[in-house]
């Protein structure tokens, strides 16, 4: 599997009292196929898996599984501090009919080496054994910077449904070698959204990202103006989804983009702590920016 | 409940193929009694509990609970990334009748602020009202680094079950501002075993270590000296215990904790992933450098 | 001043003893200027500016400038953990002939916001007010991660004669909001050789690069094929380095692109403490992976 | 040569301009000698020696050696960037007069192991052969965490005038084992004054800290009561040390301590930047804060 286009890194949906609310999934999903998304990523870093329960975890797949009924891929991530309650999680998506998988390093003891990583990842792996499962790299948050091409070399012979890697760091040079890697037989998912443009110049051909759940339009716009070789036009394009990405660090990002969604029509519901979903006041210092810099004409305007 | 003496961390009990192996824990919790332990803190960092599953974690508890049968206290760790899991784990640790609960910030999502973590916190403890519980500050593995004066400040009226924090930390000059904090109303147990003499001198009554799970004479030793005011001989063993712990380091430190209980007669099984159990080889190392330092011979003259 | 084309970052020139010898300084020109380079810099990372003496760094200043002789630029790195001695390196800098200064973040005590860095920055560019000033970001070794974007607010009424940034980072999206702050005002040269398609990508237009030193045809042809549009072409000759570059981590990198330089016939004498000079095994180690990647093949393909 | 007692590492002394003042330099050394400091630390981190210029330094060195005029210990850090420029200012040092020498590792490029750092110091120590030399371990400033055991270990054979290490760490058991190290051959001297009493019940004898400099009788009582054996009033005297410290973090620590010098009567000066003084409003909030903990009666208190 070597997949093209965008993966929405979707968020997760909870009623105002903090409890799940899968409701609001169909239409989450509807939006994301219609906008030509190609699939999503669930339980992941912005869907807050690693703040719900493994029940919770397993309820979401399911119905993320129901609402894309095929028309687009779900993966989910298993990441978890424990490789065992990982599984759990890996052998349920595999049950459940899930797409791929996906795992973050172990984040509260961690790996020390690229080795023991890959130790990890085949335990994960191989309780998913028809799944194609991706590693997730994403260094600024576990704190674990195994060189994700020192992983590929050692998972290679030790990881059978080994499919590429989530790729979340902006060390675009190892991305590249990593692309080469076994003449490009790796499916290495790039997942910084601010970095679509510099990591297609090196060859990206697949993204997941969580502003492509609210501003999908946008991102395939670069796609397509990037194809056609109008470098100048991605770039203006990139340049408009840097501006809107430079508000998500004022606040807590995943709340933030929530906020943003909530802005856009589609309200998702608050964030569990240790996320805190912004007040009234950030809501509307938000809302001024992107009128500023007139991000819904933006999106409008790639939008057909 | 303010804690006087050692509370030992204790370490998983496991097969060799890595599953629960509840049956080690009598007599596991029947050494420390004999020993002159007055607790035991489990499913912490030394204990695993990341590394275990919620139906793990609370097994463990009601085999702890079921063979100290109030003979020495049961302190449960119920952090999680999840803080929806943690209140799952902190009522069931009430309702199986453990004494105190305690939590590490969670760790995929941080806290990014004293504030933020005491509203984590709050919904943990609330989870497991009638019992105390024990703020559990470790930075070095948490990489959240909450003043954990600030921490009091801000806990003292919005946690009616506070009883303090397990402090593993070595800044001793901001546990001992911790231990004055109004008017020494909170229990600081004190976490690095290796600086237990400086804490002692700045204040210390309880402490909590790994160590004194396999070395709680040595400790009490040093408790002794200290309070008959022999310090130059507490520092003597203390420095016994430095030594000792010096080797900790080479490889990971909590199987290599395991591998020295193993060498004083008590094998309590493998690591999980991401730890490395010892091999052969780094287990001879363990072993004669133990011998060099005469650890087996100190432990001897400090038992009665 | 905006400058188009590479900057060589070059390299300390030494005796066998550690002491300087710049009478390799104008064949190092030369060679530069023949392969088409637009400029050096000068006494930064690469020329362990860091590592030589105020005087040494004088010295150096005027034996490039004498050197280049109009034909290309001299940037010259005055920072230094003291803003006084800093002015001191930029008034002598202004004197000596240079066409543009560049400082680090004090690295011993450091700036605790972009004002304070704006602060400093203002004391030094003041010191030699005739030349353009770049501020050098470069996170990774001065642990300073002042937002760059936030700098040029700043710093833009503050500093006069301030040029731009020396951007030596991966964080390509804050990269390209830095080249559109001002309507374009500023000069952001990209300062990561194995990024430099993705930095074109974004809208680079000059670089300033270590290997730039030794492989600048290889580079220019990258240019070349970007602005031809022939950016599959480009990203080739860009994974040519990237592989070149990953050898550079297995030691210090500095000592080992000396090593490749002299392999390449152009030896510049070893690096000073605390950089340690490749041993004859780790160069026969480097020598061989070159020759594996056909490194040397490359840079003839691309050298008219 | 072994230091008992404490040795006051002092300030930079400025004018308003931010130019030396060494005018003031000798009733600061009249007032140490008086309270009973043993000796000075100069040039360090709280003299803000990496803030001036090599002449600078130089000028330091030579104002307190004629002050102090054999009344007291005179140590010289020598630490820079640059190891040559280190070696100058060392070489300077032994000529000046000074009793010891001390340096932090180098700052910019780092030495990546304990034989590195060994390297290092044996070139500057090698400088000032006639002088002792201690080797200044302060992580959290250098961001080198070189085990300073292992310094020790492999230092003991390279540098024939190593004298000790100055210790700036919280890890009081690697402390404990230094100064165990050789049978106790080594002066280890404490670095951190908030951990003072922790630090002397695992051996230590003599201290370098900032607070000595205006508050030695508090720290000097502490000793007293220690030597006495009455570790619950040693305790209460460090706790108020502790107290104070505390304001010591809430803007910049040296020019807080500046502000707090201004506040009991003498003033130093400002501060160069990146260090900045504090404002009226911040020195009047610290002002405050020290009547509210009485810090003032408390000098009164201890002072003979």
């Amino acid at each position: 599997m070597k997949i093209q286009g965008l993966i929405a890194a979707t968020f997760s949906t909870f009623n105002d009292d903090g409890s799940l609310n899968l409701s609001l999934v169909p239409s989450l999903i509807n939006n994301l196929v219609e906008q030509g998304v190609k699939g999503v990523f669930i339980c992941g870093t912005n869907g807050e898996g690693p703040n719900l329960t493994s029940e919770e975890r397993m309820a979401t797949v399911e119905a993320f599984v129901k609402a894309a009924n095929k028309r687009c891929l779900v993966l989910v991530h298993v990441g978890h501090s424990s490789i065992a309650e990982s599984r759990r999680l890996a052998a349920h998506a595999e049950k459940a009919g899930a797409d791929a998988i996906s795992a973050v390093s172990a984040f509260y003891f961690k790996p020390a080496s690229a080795a023991n990583m890959v130790d990890c990842m085949a335990q994960i792996a191989a309780a998913a054994p028809s799944l194609p499962f991706y590693y997730y790299h994403i260094p600024a948050i576990t704190g674990v910077a195994v060189n994700p091409l020192d992983f590929l070399e050692l998972a290679e012979n030790r990881i059978p449904n080994l499919a590429g890697i989530k790729y979340t760091a902006a060390t675009l040079h190892e991305y590249q070698a990593c692309l080469h890697y076994g003449n490009g037989k790796y499916d290495i998912l790039f997942g910084y959204d601010e970095l679509l443009l510099p990591a297609l110049a090196v060859g990206a051909k697949g993204a997941i990202g969580s502003t492509y759940t609210f501003a999908a339009p946008l991102y395939l716009k670069i796609l397509e103006l990037f194809e056609k070789g109008d470098i100048a036009g991605a770039r203006e394009m990139q340049y408009q989804a840097v501006k809107m990405i430079q508000c998500l660090g004022w606040y807590s990002p995943i709340p933030t983009q929530k906020a943003i969604m909530k802005l856009l029509g589609t309200d998702l519901g608050p964030c569990r702590l240790p996320l805190t979903t912004l007040d009234v006041l950030q809501q509307e210092k938000i809302a001024r920016y992107l009128d500023e810099i007139g991000f819904a004409a933006v999106l409008q305007s790639v939008t057909n």
